[in-house]
């Protein structure tokens, strides 16, 4: 598997999640806050469970991808050959994945009659991401500044997602965190799609120059804008996912004072 | 624009809103204690509003002026004849308002009949101070030692503010949370001139030595001298707002008992 | 003491308070869910008692081994001789010890009509860490580099369980925390051993090569499936001890919605 | 003034104010559950005033000590003569001062008619230590290896208490921070005095080896040792406050299940 399409299936894994989350934590709210009736409760109960599901099952075929790929490490660790590790990238990020399998399968039995703590989930979460960013910290970027370069900006994306997954263990269904979260995961997945056209064109040729100061620059900025874009789709789907349930709100409403009362309430919900 | 103009113009964009604070809060603190009816929120309501429009503004305006100035980017990324980026570093400035912006026009859309969660105006204005934070962290000040040390002590300001937004997330109208943040957005604005007299002078020369080992501790010094100005203002500020609003109050009152009881309310209320 | 035994103590010390902590826990919890009575209570603080008098006599323990093995310090510090330090990672040890031993004299002085404030046992534990782990960060790893990445890793595990126990101050039996604080615990003993068979394996050799890059990336890896291991063994422990006390459940049960409710209530409990 | 005597000036004035908290708080604790009545608050009230006066006016000596004795700076900055800075060294402790003078004239201003927010007391302290922090952090230490080591170890005890300082500001008279907080003065207090010594010594000489690792070593396991003094003594000022207060204790009393219940109720309390 060339290095740009190992890129792009990562980016696409924290995609998924993120647009997901980017509609559903909406329509959660928004059933609440409509109709405490259990039926609501019951829709988003599944809606967990097959989301845990899904996070199980795409980290293991991430980590099947990872062994049986042409060149992958098809469960070979060590060269008695050469004396030396081998493929240890392609098992690094089996580890990665490995942490995310059981952040989702800690998800599914969440609502198994074992009665987890409520909590446990998040902090599996909120491992899983320290773990991958712990992973990044300390790989060997032997010579090849700029790819350190842009592991080191995913780290922010990495880390800031992780104390936010960390904070909701205490703060359960925050809105803010839950947003917060939500537009780091995208850009995650924006980012590996960004890391792999710099380091490896799926066009060919040999990727951007390790040595330029301008690109490390340039990557710098188009990480925020990265982020801005994170923020307008995350934003965006919110507010679609709200008119898609109650219809477009007319601008010119008589409800100033009304609004105003109830987001009083809202925090107090929170 | 010369690199003192270009400071200047940022300082006061971060003078203006951090003396504007220390203005407006203790005002709305006095209105919500003196009378709770709905007169002080319409009030501070529409200032509110005013303030995200005026960011967002002031930040379209700086975006522009990024641009635009004689000796700005024109809107141009990459030099397709020397194959390099160009005027990087007025893109990295267009970056950061565009995070100001977003943030001003949350700040607006928050009393719109959107209904956002509470809290998310504050989150966005942490997050573009944390993006400024980063971008001048990535920067790179190739072999201009003074350069780098200025800035990295403009870091301790601008993640000061940054954590202050953060945790005004999930404590919302915490007088002391905005007291500190105040004091670093005055803090911030007055470095940022002080950056430019030092490394452009607007009397021409070139700047200070930037090797020499005593300007470096000076400087340094110099920063916390800064922030002693500015938490003074603030508390002047802070203090003046209130005589304007209650009146002189005599030193030797008998209500030393009633003081006592009164702060202990006010905490409760916070 | 060779290196290996001493590292394979070190373990030993955290693994025995890691699994022990493991059981004790979820016991606790399901003791105080099921009856509210003194009876409880008063096995609980017995427990409590127990351990700290155990973590005291082993760090006493820990100490006199340092010291008076026969390649240990012998309470010497200063040789008048070579007019230099000798023996000086003993003493370190030692001093690790010594905190750890007054963690457990303060865990026993809690029950004692003293009155000391609530907490102050978890404060003593996490000062206890946060001492280790800064004897490590400044400890002086002289050319060995991969002797210091395998700290630098542990410092992961220490640093993770000395805010847990510090938030703990705060949030007391909060049983995230104490699973997270256990995983940690278990953590570490299994690293000090694993850093036993690379640095100097039992059966002799000169333990593994400082220079290869790969060896360090493969550790790092290592360190993550420890901690993969630590999580499993202390959610089996916790799940054996739920069914020791309560009997296994039946997977099919119908008590589906009772246990959202269930849920309900035990976070309002924490 | 020599480098021990402004040392053991600067650790003279951490270790009153951590002595003297390490009386007052335990007592200050007591009364306040004695007896509710407004006598005790009163006392309290009145011990604030003159700590926080005593702080100003320790304050305001240490800044005319660091100017005005024999080698000081004499009020001069910038010498013409030579274009360089001089006497930075005296500045900044002079910069030191300031700010723990501002946060003693906060303190008294706490109970002047100003009603000022509840909770500034404690965060201008924590500016103070945080810049003192700072400022021991950007200091240029050239090629003293042993000097920066020593005050790499006080930034631990500074930003130790520094945020101990800043957590009180939202969960003041929390028992636990004071006597972290207290703890951590102490050890600033006595460490202050040993960085005296190690630098240059009273009896004269020239300092420790700058060079030695073994001095590395030793000094930081020195440095927990100072910490664990400094917990002892916190602890025996607490029990004997309370001594003195209530008289002994027998060890062999009757209450124990009281005792249980009035823990339960003092961390309500809290």
């Amino acid at each position: 598997m060339s290095s740009f399409k190992s890129n792009a299936l990562r980016g696409t894994f924290f995609l998924v999640f993120g647009l997901g989350w980017s509609v559903k934590y909406p329509l959660k709210y928004l059933s609440r806050k409509l109709n405490a009736d259990n039926q609501a409760s019951r829709w988003i109960q599944k809606l967990d469970i097959l989301e845990g599901a899904a996070k199980a099952f795409l980290a293991i075929a991430g980590m099947l991808a990872e062994q049986f790929i042409p060149d992958g490490s098809h469960m070979g660790l060590y060269s008695g050959g050469t004396y030396s590790w081998e493929k240890l990238t392609n098992w690094q990020y089996t580890t990665m994945y490995l942490f995310y399998g059981l952040s989702g399968i800690v998800d599914v039995l969440a609502y198994s009659p074992l009665k987890l703590s409520l909590g446990l989930d998040r902090l599996l979460l909120s491992v899983a991401m320290f773990t991958e960013g712990f992973l990044f910290c300390f790989h060997d970027y032997n010579n090849t500044a700029l790819d350190q370069h842009l592991h080191s900006l995913l780290l922010i994306a990495i880390f800031g997602g992780a104390l936010c997954a960390l904070m909701e263990v205490f703060l359960r269904d925050h809105t803010i965190l839950e947003f917060f979260r939500t537009s780091f995961f995208i850009l995650q997945g924006s980012w590996f799609w960004q890391i792999g056209f710099v380091l490896s064109p799926p066009w060919g040729g040999p990727g951007w120059d390790q040595t330029d100061r301008g690109n490390f620059n340039f990557l710098t900025m188009c990480f925020f804008w990265h982020y801005a874009a994170a923020l307008l789709v995350t934003a965006a789907n919110s507010v679609f996912s709200y008119w898609v349930k109650n219809g477009v709100p007319s601008l010119c409403s008589s409800e100033d004072g009304d609004g105003w009362q109830e987001r009083d309430h809202l925090i107090i919900a929170c």
